[in-house]
């Protein structure tokens, strides 16, 4: 027995320092109402400031009409602008509210994040969307045009209340797209800089859920999916899938694929949602030779196809685009932003990266080529 | 969309309840010392007690050197005795601790949790066994001969230090059948009360960890094990599986396997862990045709075998003992262990219970049978 240090890793072992967020989840189809109100209750809450966009105005009335609401904020806007968030937090002053209640996507759940910041109440996230906010503890708002992040104990939710049911008025293709986001949460999370066992434990169940019901929503018209049950049990598995990759991606941190994508929409404009679902399969492609065990992991989601070519024909089935040339990258772009992805690549990533091989990388997912995994169907 | 409350769960959808525990976990070979350093001063502690009993003295001594030390306690017992927990709170007091640190096996672990409960300290663990206590928020006390026990938040431990190397000390054996709890947390953990999609992905997760590194144990002087580094990289798998399936199980609660093994261990004596490796194949055997998602995830584990059938090869190759008769059940205490199993049955459980069915299990345990799975291989 030895408790000696050492700076060098031996090869073949594990080291990691992973913080496991203290959150309570409270599940159910048709059961907003019931668990917003006992999440409230349990929090001790007395005074409830309600955030929720117009879009949301009937749902949140339905959800919080057994909960003691004392003031209410419907102006919400994407990426949480300053003066809506000093607006909140000065409704949440002036109420005397003591806990603030969340209904909507990634701009509600950000909205009421900023006035937990900034008040230090209690957070409950009713989510609406697929998007994942609601299971972390990073906040964004945007200054003249400028967005600053950061992570704070104070705005991780302490409860979030899912209702599949709540999801039933997304279109099918908004559903397509969010759940792919999701997918990309856990894939990119495998070889993520702080990928460790315990959160490869929720992006490796998080996949094995969201996929089959990713294939499921790709065969349209299919009867269990049309009846309404059907669709519902459908929504819960892309709902609970989603929860737990944003889990392990918010643990795991930034991998190739979202600094790819995190590139190409800051630089060239590219739709969020889109760009996502066409790089994921060449960020795969181009990792998977690298790194054995997520390969081989992801390959079981596909029954053995590999990854990249499992992922690629999951997009096809949903019918979204397949090359980034159809959603406004021009050929010129793909050398400058090879350049600019490079020096964010983490230096952990499976595979050595160049700007020769990220242009190669972003060529393919400009033009739409199948993928090729050197070495990946192993 | 509708919020609409329902009290009748609709085939096929998921509901659940679940709280997961603010933790961090450091985890890293050789890196005792320099991670509890780091973990106490993470959270701004200056005046550690440290509770490790004599056998971990050395270590103890080792891994704590550069830590901010104002009192020791190294006299611990199993389970707790309330007259220990009230001398360590004391010293707690008096030293004006400001945090406690634990070094050692569940004893260790346990009375720490005793002074962070009633002091209300904040706690850092350092296991030396596999036996999980420091994962969970449950604590035990025992006041002449009777232990009780509860959870509270105050004695989850704020950071828990992982380090195989200090458990290369213990015998193969006894890792051996400390895993092999592990193991029982992670099955029992898919069909518990409480199993939901969030615990289901720690306990699969740890599973996948556990039960092929058992497999290597077993193989006894295979080349890579016999050195200290595939031994101390097996022993990290273990360590980390077993933290895996530990958090789950807290989260899922007691399964039928767990009840069977505490009236097992209450009512007539049976030793802890030959107990619990003799039972749990055939608890599930059991509840594998009843549980289908369970069973499959299970015969992943075995390449397809299933799952009681490859747990009770694991058992054997691992050379324990494979018949209750042969660790003190006699013939005549069969039909009594089942009618005191019967009333603490999860009423969750996948598969119906009744007496005889209760009864037929525990015989085909007592006798050493092979296990028998009905639709189990499916």
């Amino acid at each position: 027995m030895s408790g000696a240090q050492s700076d060098v890793p031996s090869p073949g072992l594990t080291s990691f320092d992973h913080t496991s967020l203290g959150q309570r989840v409270l599940f159910g189809s048709h059961r907003a109402a019931e668990n917003i109100a006992r999440a409230v209750t349990d929090l001790g809450a007395q005074r409830v400031l309600v955030v929720a966009g117009r879009s949301s105005a009937l749902v949140a009335g339905d959800v919080t009409r057994a909960l003691p609401v004392v003031a209410s904020i419907d102006e919400v806007a994407q990426h949480v602008p300053a003066e809506r968030a000093a607006a909140a937090v000065e409704v949440a002053e002036s109420s005397g509210a003591d806990l603030v209640v969340t209904i909507g996507g990634g701009s509600a759940t950000g909205l009421g994040k900023a006035v937990a910041l900034h008040t230090g109440l209690p957070l409950v996230a009713i989510p609406t969307t697929f998007a994942g906010s609601e299971a972390t503890d990073v906040w964004g708002i945007t200054t003249d045009g400028v967005k600053k992040t950061g992570s704070d104990p104070r705005v991780l939710p302490r409860a979030v209340v899912y209702d599949a049911a709540l999801t039933l008025g997304l279109p099918r293709g908004s559903v397509a797209v969010s759940s792919l986001n999701a997918v990309a949460h856990g894939v990119d999370g495998l070889w993520a800089p702080r990928a460790d066992p315990i959160n490869r434990a929720l992006s490796t169940e998080g996949l094995r859920t969201l996929v089959p019901a990713l294939q499921r929503l790709a065969q349209a018209g299919s009867q269990d999916d049309d009846e309404a049950g059907g669709q519902l049990a459908l929504r819960e598995q892309l709902l609970h899938g989603a929860h737990l990759t944003a889990v392990a991606f918010a643990s795991a941190g930034s991998g190739l694929h979202h600094k790819v994508c995190h590139v190409l929409g800051g630089a060239f404009g590219l739709p969020h949602a889109e760009m996502h679902a066409i790089v994921l399969p060449h960020v795969t492609a181009f990792n998977a030779p690298a790194a054995p065990d997520a390969a081989a992991r992801l390959a079981e989601l596909f029954d053995g196809v590999p990854a990249a070519t499992g992922l690629r024909q999951l997009l096809a089935d949903l019918g979204g685009p397949q090359a980034l040339r159809d959603v406004g990258l021009t050929e010129r772009d793909l050398r400058r932003a090879a350049e600019l992805v490079l020096p964010n690549v983490p230096p952990s990533n499976p595979r050595p990266v160049d700007v020769d091989a990220l242009e190669a990388l972003l060529r393919a997912a400009w033009a739409g080529d199948p993928v090729t995994e050197e070495g990946a169907d192993r």
